[in-house]
């Protein structure tokens, strides 16, 4: 593989929606014009190398290699990953996903080994969830868990997804099928230390951690901070501190792998001279297992049953959103392994505690995960690093094992 | 004295600015429609009983009556409080010490009781601080704390001082100056469950306890809630947490009248699925003895400075208002025992945790004052509520006070 091309087309990409005071990072929200650039580039990578390219009709990228060696209809392997980011995001998060895809198939091309499968190269519309959803847009709707109008309908309240795609001359038509392809493979930043730790500059994905989300009220007694004796308070902060704890106490003991956040809290009516009455949180739990989830769950509403009858506070919850932890394919990720053993590149199996495209991959058709080290494990931020060296030998893996996936002896 | 007279003034004064939704409740804001019918009400009571009345540059109304036993020169008694109220406040904070100094001239006229000294019946402009200053704005004035042009020049963002009290006819001259009086009462709600307990209905304050408010800031590490596993977090939430109850145990532990309060909690960037990076956070402290404050402001240092070491999190703390603790006159205090004791009236000694315009009437002349019960110590409320009876027996204490100061034999 080529490690300039590669490193070339993410500093291309990086361009498009650059931020004006950072050395690197970019902004690039689905519907934009930095989006608009950002797939326009990448169609033209995609028939530079001969690919055929189809857009769908919620914006969604596949350029779809079928060298002469492999059966036109035979199921593809796909790999790929998303371009759009966070607000004031980095320059790997997606995109080095999507332009490995791609240098892995010139590198195929390039080396004149002969697969029995076509290979797709795909990239999402807005894994983000930064203006129409919540995230995983794209990849929804190519596993038919979103249907396509619903998709086209979603609104950042002034524009359709439809529309914005419109604008930018990307809207396609049909629905890409996730399910129709042979396998999956995604290489993305780890946005963790691991790798780093270890120094080892390949991972491969076990698991996608589950996620759940709950809210969470405390309701103490708003009072005078002044007139008010402390014996005679029910401080919704107080109970609400305990509570933080317990969480975070709770996610050290369930497991190696749990985490548990309370990332959101807002007290009212937040006066410093008023003892607070109301404090809301939201709460953020994931595991590689499903139980263990639940057991945190358990811990954190047991807190709170602790903190009525000790502290007299009313608590109320609820569990909004669930997401089922997603293994990995075997099959998948013995390629990847297989792969990295092939070329002497190390690969350490680590879980996946971010949400990607892959979670809804998984659920229509045999799927696994790369991941690139990450410095410091800073992700949505421009200070987002992943050494050029560490993305190229990423890439050497990720070849091999769509090679190996699409039938190819090498 | 005349309990239905009282009740009367006091429920019409409810009047203005009543809430539409509330039993009872008010807000008058200084400069509104209701506050100009609130001060023009007083000002026709305060000339039906005789009172000579005089409006200041900055809207603070004062009443003499100069009764022939009195010599006109001699430093008068003053007695009063306020007409403002928060938004949605309640009909007693304020004007039950306002009409209650009326009543108890009108009882000493009616009784024939002859003081050797004036007395002033006296409304403080803007105590509660709700739209041009923070607070005890007419008092700070009247003890020259703060100048009548600094006052007039106040603003809320787009009207001044002196251009709201000129829109209600309001702005008088000069300055009524507290340092002239021989001496202060204020009879106020107690907003706190000390005489509801005890069954007594009146309290004579000791001392009003000081505040100091203080900025904290804790810095973290913002981060990925999935992929930052519970180990490599610095989590600004848990350390706040942690912060907010030491500061409830260290107001527990200082001393039995101590209060600590975080109030105020604002956390970035405040998203479920995003590690807490930043929490600010307002800290209300009080106690009586400034020594203590002082104590507690330091076990609040203490804990910032071990989360700094054992959670790895950054602090800054500022402490940008203090005000330290008022000791109420010995010789004004006696003369409301004394005025219990002749009524056979209990009396209970205890101290202030709010604030009110005798904190700075305090600088300048002898000053004490009578709260009456709060039910359930409700107050900036609408459901704050004082028994009539109370309302009547409190202003007996407070008229046998203002005659006893003023010289009467009764």
């Amino acid at each position: 593989m080529d490690r300039d091309r590669l490193r070339k087309d993410i500093k291309a990409n990086a361009e498009f929606g650059a931020l004006d005071d950072a050395e690197h990072g970019r902004t690039v929200l689905t519907g934009t014009e930095a989006n608009r650039q950002a797939r326009e580039y990448f169609v033209e990578r995609l028939e530079d190398a001969g690919l055929d390219v189809r857009m769908d009709a919620v914006g969604n990228i596949a350029g779809r290699w079928t060298p002469e060696s492999a059966d036109p209809d035979a199921a593809p392997v796909a790999a790929g990953s998303h371009l759009d980011s966070v607000p004031e995001g980095g320059i790997f998060d997606g995109p080095l996903g999507v332009y490995s895809a791609l240098e892995a198939v010139r590198a195929m091309q390039d080396s004149g080994i002969e697969p029995t499968r076509p290979v797709d190269v795909v990239s999402f519309t807005e894994e983000e969830g930064q203006r129409f959803a919540s995230g995983l847009l794209g990849s929804s709707v190519a596993v038919g868990e979103r249907s396509v109008d619903d998709a086209l309908a979603l609104t950042d309240g002034r524009t359709t997804l439809a529309d914005a795609l419109d604008s930018m001359g990307f809207r396609g038509e049909g629905r890409l099928d996730a399910s129709e392809w042979d396998s999956w493979l995604e290489l993305h930043v780890e946005q963790s230390r691991r790798l780093e730790r270890a120094d080892v500059s390949v991972g491969v994905v076990t698991t996608i951690t589950g996620i759940t989300h709950c809210d969470v009220e405390v309701r103490g007694e708003a009072n005078h901070a002044g007139a008010t004796p402390m014996a005679e308070r029910t401080d919704a902060l107080v109970a609400s501190g305990e509570f933080v704890q317990d969480v975070e106490r709770a996610a050290n003991e369930v497991s190696e792998t749990a985490v548990g956040t309370v990332g959101k809290i807002d007290a009212r009516p937040n006066a410093t001279n008023v003892v607070p009455g109301t404090v809301t949180m939201g709460v953020d739990i994931r595991d590689v297992e499903y139980e263990s989830m639940n057991e945190l769950v358990s811990r954190a509403e047991e807190s709170l049953t602790i903190l009525e009858s000790v502290r007299g506070v009313e608590t109320a919850h609820s569990r909004d959103f669930v997401l089922e932890p997603t293994d990995m394919s075997e099959r998948c990720r013995e390629a990847v392994h297989e792969a990295g053993e092939k070329s002497e590149i190390e690969t350490l199996d680590l879980h996946s505690g971010a949400a990607h495209d892959t979670m809804h991959v998984a659920d229509v058709t045999d799927a696994a995960m790369l991941f690139a080290p990450s410095r410091d494990g800073i992700s949505h931020n421009p200070a987002e690093w992943t050494d050029w060296e560490d993305c190229a030998t990423a890439t050497r893996v990720l070849a091999g094992g769509i090679a190996t996936l699409a039938g190819a002896q090498f």
